[in-house]
């Protein structure tokens, strides 16, 4: 490592984390269930991450880039001690518990289990939080930490950024950008919670639901998902799986900034809803007559459409159903998924945005020659380099799809169980057509689909910095 | 049509068409065979063509998106008049009749026949002439007309133009580059037929078979496509196919120029021989299992991977027997095909070198922020404009495939089906998995294939160009 000062910042990390350990430890002395599974990460969490944060560095300056590198290997570590307790816990292979933990931090909900009936209280409860962690750290990167790189001109490629309002330009400190982040995010999944237990689910159950919704993850307590829920409750998960996909800048202007002209102005907000109303008609069209009532229906597609296009993964019934037509629809979605600056994975709307306005201006040019034409964002102005990176962006995220595609394929699976697992991993989703769960494939298999899922999460750029940093 | 002198051009493509149309008339006196079919499209476009031709028009420039306009509009129409013999002379719905013109003159190969070998000889010479006319007007178009365009700066993101050498800046007169591909062209299809009656295949077979491969089309006169070949005339045919795939420029610069150096200099020309041994060694490492012996394993290897390459669509055993690695990878295949300025359909493999050309750089920007990086091409520096519309061209081609996948599953087939029947006709392949013929697709779907396979074989942009001039 070319800063010595990352060993710092990730011993920092890793003492946070050891905190977060003591959440699982509650629930397993309420249930009285072992904690030897989870004190042990929490040991080693701790002892590493004192030793690293006590390090006598001189060095001051963190670059960007550095930063970038952090991330990456903040989450790859996070993802090894939070495999820990399936593995100690659990008679399964560590390729299987490193699965399972990676799906759960990058917010997948890919589960190895067959049956996750069978698992402990604090196990249940270990899966769901790890979304939730996983969404607050893709938070805190994407809206505290890519920002920051903002005048670090060597980052442009690397970080993709995209256009839109931004919170760090908003607040002048990151303590406080990240105090509003967390404020909303919390207080949305506990209104989640609470309106669950409205609807008469228990408080255990409605807390891991609210989990793992926030973090757009997908894991549940029970083999069907959420089939079991009442039809109020199922309303409530589906429009605030919706609401998680909504860019978290649009919160912080209608609720800290008083601001709700400007954030419904937001472009990639009603390509959003556009979409997602779009896409509900289309399921509903071609799906309606399959059910036996069209409430039924309804819900079913609302729930299932939110799920799959916020990447979270829940269902409330056989997706197995859907014709072709509807499949293809689905699989886009689940690549393009939602808006930046939530929790959702994918390739996101704003990109999909800028895509589409480079395709239009560069008609416009040949139409009219001798104008000057721009692309704008939200009404400003998307700088030549950005839409660059995003073109960079959309060539590596096809070449990798199809790498691990082909990786994947040595297993044997039909073509289209390979696309669904690669597509369902890859854009963090967890649900997809024809595979109940991924203890099918292969060890191989599974470590790459990890791979693909710490990719797609981090939106490949901060894992390739970290490669290119090990080059150095 | 804003430049009336179009017209006029269009009125000199139909009367040249109609001269071609006495080569299916010959067939049929020889073999005793009704004309009829074949004489009422010649006289159709020979009247029509000799109206337009002597319109009184004024104008006398021809600007280069004129070019493009005359190119889509003659494909169209040659499509709908070469449609007209199947129409006429068989039991046919037109959408079928158009779908095999289409696949015929764009050298796609699909066949809507589930029995070819009840055809009489006249349509089966003219399914393969159609191969070959429509490799002809490839050449034409790709390797003449497009770079014709270069001094007309709003063309550059219609053209998505390739570097690398160019037989239009060797040779002075558009004429002249026309006769030197011509006589190239037909020279290489007449070896291919001389060699393969040399292998024990009568002379009409022989012709038919050499004018496919020429064209990269796909069509044969048999239900087993050419199973029935002998060893021999398979290696023929499956090197006459990897050949027509490469660069007409490499061609050019041997037989014509005597530069032999600069020819194997060629970047693409690396690639693509990269690719297709790299290709090879994979499918026979994962498929010579299936096989008797390995000599059947090598034969079926090379020769499909050759057909699927080079776009063209031959095949000599069943393909279904590929595990879901290969078909992954083929359809890879199919999807980038082979060398620009060949008669491949696909992306190209000069465009995906610029695509891994351009990540390279960004990346090398990250690493090196302030050291100059430029994308170089056969040595020459590649104009950021260039890179710029091959980005586009990407985004374009994948929102055109994934819109008519879309389409085409209404149809109800599986996703599987649904994928290979959309890249098989949208990359002018006409093999695929799992589809003996497309027969077995509604009529809605073969048109909308049918209009796939024109923007594939065109690249787009004419056809575009062609729409945005109606709309001005």
């Amino acid at each position: 490592m070319k800063n010595k000062l990352i060993y710092k910042y990730i011993g920092k990390v890793l003492m946070s984390f050891s905190l977060l350990l003591l959440f699982p430890i509650l629930v397993c002395i309420i249930y009285h269930e072992p904690i030897i599974p989870f004190l042990i990460p929490l040991l080693i969490s701790l002892s590493v991450g004192f030793f690293l944060n006590s390090l006598n560095i001189q060095k001051k300056t963190l670059y960007a880039r550095d930063g970038f590198v952090i991330v990456a290997l903040s989450w790859i570590l996070i993802s090894l001690l939070g495999a820990l307790p399936f593995w100690f816990g659990l008679d399964i292979p560590f390729y299987d518990a490193f699965f399972e933990s990676v799906s759960g931090f990058t917010t997948t909900g890919a589960t190895i289990f067959s049956n996750v009936e069978v698992l402990e209280k604090s196990f249940l409860f270990w899966r769901s939080f790890t979304h939730f962690i996983g969404g607050m750290g893709v938070l805190t990167f994407v809206m505290a930490i890519i920002p920051l790189s903002k005048d670090d001109k060597s980052m442009h490629v690397l970080k993709a950024e995209m256009p839109g309002p931004s919170v760090a330009k908003l607040v002048p400190s990151i303590k406080k950008t990240l105090f509003y982040l967390y404020a909303i995010y919390i207080g949305l999944t506990l209104l989640e919670m609470i309106l669950l237990m409205f609807g008469g689910l228990g408080f255990f159950d409605s807390l891991l639901i609210a989990m793992a919704t926030a973090g757009t993850g997908g894991f549940t307590t029970w083999n069907s998902s959420l089939a079991t829920l009442s039809l109020f409750n199922k309303y409530v998960v589906a429009i605030a799986m919706f609401l998680f996909g909504v860019n978290f800048n649009i919160y912080f202007l209608i609720v800290i900034m008083k601001d709700l002209k400007n954030a419904l102005k937001s472009e990639e907000l009603k390509m959003y809803v556009g979409l997602y109303l779009l896409t509900i008609a289309f399921i509903l069209l071609n799906t309606y007559n399959l059910f036996n009532n069209f409430s039924d229906a309804l819900v079913s597609t609302v729930f299932h459409v939110s799920s799959f296009m916020t990447s979270t993964g829940f269902s409330i019934g056989d997706v197995n159903i859907y014709p072709t037509s509807c499949r293809i629809v689905i699989l886009m979605l689940m690549l393009i998924s939602a808006c930046a600056g939530s929790t959702c994975g994918g390739f996101k709307i704003s990109r999909l945005i800028i895509c589409f306005k480079k395709i239009k201006r560069d008609f416009l040019k040949v139409i009219h020659p001798n104008s000057v034409h721009i692309i704008t964002f939200d009404g400003k102005r998307v700088e030549e380099e950005v839409v660059n990176s995003t073109c960079t962006f959309l060539f590596l995220y096809i070449f990798l799809l199809l790498f691990i595609m082909v990786l994947v394929s040595f297993d044997g699976f039909s073509l289209e169980v390979t696309i669904n697992a690669v597509f369902s991993t890859f854009a963090n989703v967890g649900l997809c057509f024809n595979i109940a769960n991924f203890s099918i494939f292969s060890g191989f298999s599974k470590i790459v689909l990890s791979i693909g899922m710490l990719f797609g999460r981090l939106e490949l750029f901060p894992l390739i910095a970290l490669l290119s940093n090990w080059r150095k």
